[in-house]
């Protein structure tokens, strides 16, 4: 099943479509289109490669707000990714996010940390880690390869 | 519908049952049983005052190991808390992670920030914020603040 997006917010980043675009050198992250939420690398945290948020396709803050169904279909769209993400890095160890702090647009990190990380037993914020700039190839070979997963789990 | 412990893990802090009594002065945080998950206070983030931990009822380690209907009913957990959080604390925005990197047993975190947060736009653990030490009587007073708002969501 899927909804559609009902509301868009005129100033809001993640309301927009450029982001999502599936090719394009400026926007080269997406991932996948799921039931609620679109999926795309996180551009600021590919250090921790794989690193993906989902972006829930209407304009809600918070989500509790949600009805309960629209909160089990984003469950599955998560467990999906999660799944997926599993399945693309083995052994990796994943970290889960709702914040909506700066961009109050209901979306969820999914944080693909490893035991190689600097600071495994923390949270990623706990010390600085740079930004790696991905070129346009390495962010569709990375989307391409968790979309291949994606489609069998 | 409740779901029953199945499995404890010996050195598994959350695991054990003395974390979750709800009374006596060692561990007076604990708000409610609910479905899959226990809710108890975050002892050592009460700087954000009434920020929560649902913790799992089973040892399980990962959010998308869990059965479709296990995540749902752990997502109706999670919404009843945030929206009794809601109504404890009006105006404050939640923060939600489920993390795992210390301690490897299913929980999720809500942060309860406030706009008179140090640094609202960030998470909290981009900067340093002191361990409140509440009385016995304020966990019990900001459990029970909760617990009633619980009962009415």
């Amino acid at each position: 099943m899927k909804t559609e997006i009902m509301t868009k917010i005129p100033n809001c980043f993640m309301c927009q479509d450029p982001m999502f675009t599936e090719v394009g050198s400026q926007y080269p992250q997406k991932i996948a289109e799921l039931s609620v939420s679109t999926a795309i690398l996180n551009r600021d945290w590919q250090f921790f490669r794989g690193s993906t948020i989902l972006v829930y396709k209407r304009h809600d803050t918070e989500l509790h707000h949600l009805s309960t169904e629209l909160q089990h279909q984003f469950m599955d769209d998560a467990s999906r990714v999660a799944k997926a993400l599993e399945k693309t890095f083995p052994n990796a160890k994943l970290n889960h996010g709702l914040f909506g702090n700066t961009i109050p647009h209901l979306h969820w990190h999914m944080i693909v940390r490893r035991k190689t990380d600097p600071n495994p037993k923390s949270t990623i914020w706990e010390s600085d880690f740079p930004k790696l700039e991905l070129s346009d190839n390495e962010f569709q070979e990375t989307s391409a390869a968790i979309l291949r997963n994606l489609k069998s789990v």
